[in-house]
């Protein structure tokens, strides 16, 4: 299905991405940035209902200017003191969060609807594309901050460092030879309150016609794909 | 119909609140954050679909040591020099964003489902409850951010210095005499990808017998009453 999946982001098409049993638990809905349109945004609240987030490779976000928020929080408790403690991360599953700025394009009105969180999704995938190709980019003329849409910065290693849905993402997205710069929402469940079983994503995916793969494939095959073009460590 | 919104932010119920014609234009789904249980959240992201944030007011963010994100991202500028123009706001309708910190309850697993989120927002409004009464409240020991919850802090004097849903849902808890930190959500329209009409939340508030309330009517009906009790400047 990994496979499937490649193409579909040649394609700027969704893929839902199930991280693992043992970590998240949690199925994403991810579309590559530079396709996202308004619709695209709707559907990923409507059948989605996480957060709709954008994630980027860890060297465009050093290019952009773009720490981690927990950076942000840690070096700011020297003017705000309790921040430090708030910044203390203890989950269970992971080391730490992938979250960096909570951004809107400065084209946007209020930055909330599909029109707005869809512009500002295309254009962080602009950005990502900009730098990547060598490049500058003035993030700050482009986008305000705190905005609408969470930007999620890959770790540097990518999937031999952390394998969340920001790493998973990105690394489908390379296989695939695309900008790497990938909208991504949690798939919710209305009736338990908690995640959507991986047993109703896969229907979800069966019936919308959408690839289905699990972090372990994507993980296996991104290593195995390195490894023969040397791409990466 | 003010009044309506009074008593059922006393039982705990949901209130529509719409802003200004020349403001966002955008009606926020409210419910005081004391009350808010899972089905609650599904019901702010499924018939709402904006962001799930909880508005607390000045004085129990600064007792909690919850700065503005802008004021981080601006003293963060000395280290990450990027951040000074990303942080530069030039919204038409506002001075500025009443974004404070992301956060997540400690309790919390992913922090995203409808359980987790209406944990935190639980435990907010709890937050907010033991400051205003003056006591400590650590909470850093309770809360970790980045998370999946935003806090939005209300200016400091409320409505006679901005009126965004922020300030409006704290000044109708106030009026209510509950504890003052209320989870608020955009309301979206699917067919235009832009914010839903005032008509069509008028609509959706007729069929679920949920007050709706414009801000013109919040901002009168508080002035009259904080004269009349000499309450505030």
């Amino acid at each position: 299905m990994i496979e499937d999946a490649i193409k579909a982001f040649r394609k700027g098409k969704p893929v839902l991405i199930y991280d693992f049993d043992d970590r998240e638990g949690e199925t994403d809905i991810a579309i590559p940035a530079l396709s996202v349109e308004p619709e695209d945004v709707a559907m990923m609240r409507i059948d989605g209902g996480g957060l709709i987030c954008v994630s980027i490779p860890f060297s465009a976000a050093e290019k952009l200017g773009l720490p981690f928020m927990h950076d942000i929080l840690s070096f700011s408790a020297r003017m705000f003191p309790q921040l430090e403690r708030i910044a203390h991360f203890d989950i269970s599953y992971d080391s730490r969060s992938s979250f960096s700025l909570w951004v809107n394009h400065r084209d946007t009105y209020t930055g909330i609807t599909d029109v707005d969180r869809s512009l500002t999704i295309r254009k962080v995938g602009e950005a990502v594309k900009s730098v990547l190709s060598g490049e500058d980019f003035d993030f700050g003329r482009e986008f305000r901050s705190p905005g609408h849409v969470a930007i999620l910065k890959a770790s540097q290693k990518l999937v031999y460092e952390r394998v969340g849905q920001t790493e998973l993402s990105i690394a489908i997205a390379e296989l695939a030879g695309i900008t790497p710069a990938v909208a991504i929402c949690e798939m919710l469940d209305d009736k338990s309150g908690r995640a959507l079983s991986k047993e109703d994503a896969m229907k979800y995916a069966a019936e919308y016609d959408i690839p289905f793969v699990e972090g372990r494939e994507v993980v296996e095959y991104y290593k195995k794909r390195a490894e023969e073009l040397k791409i990466r460590v």
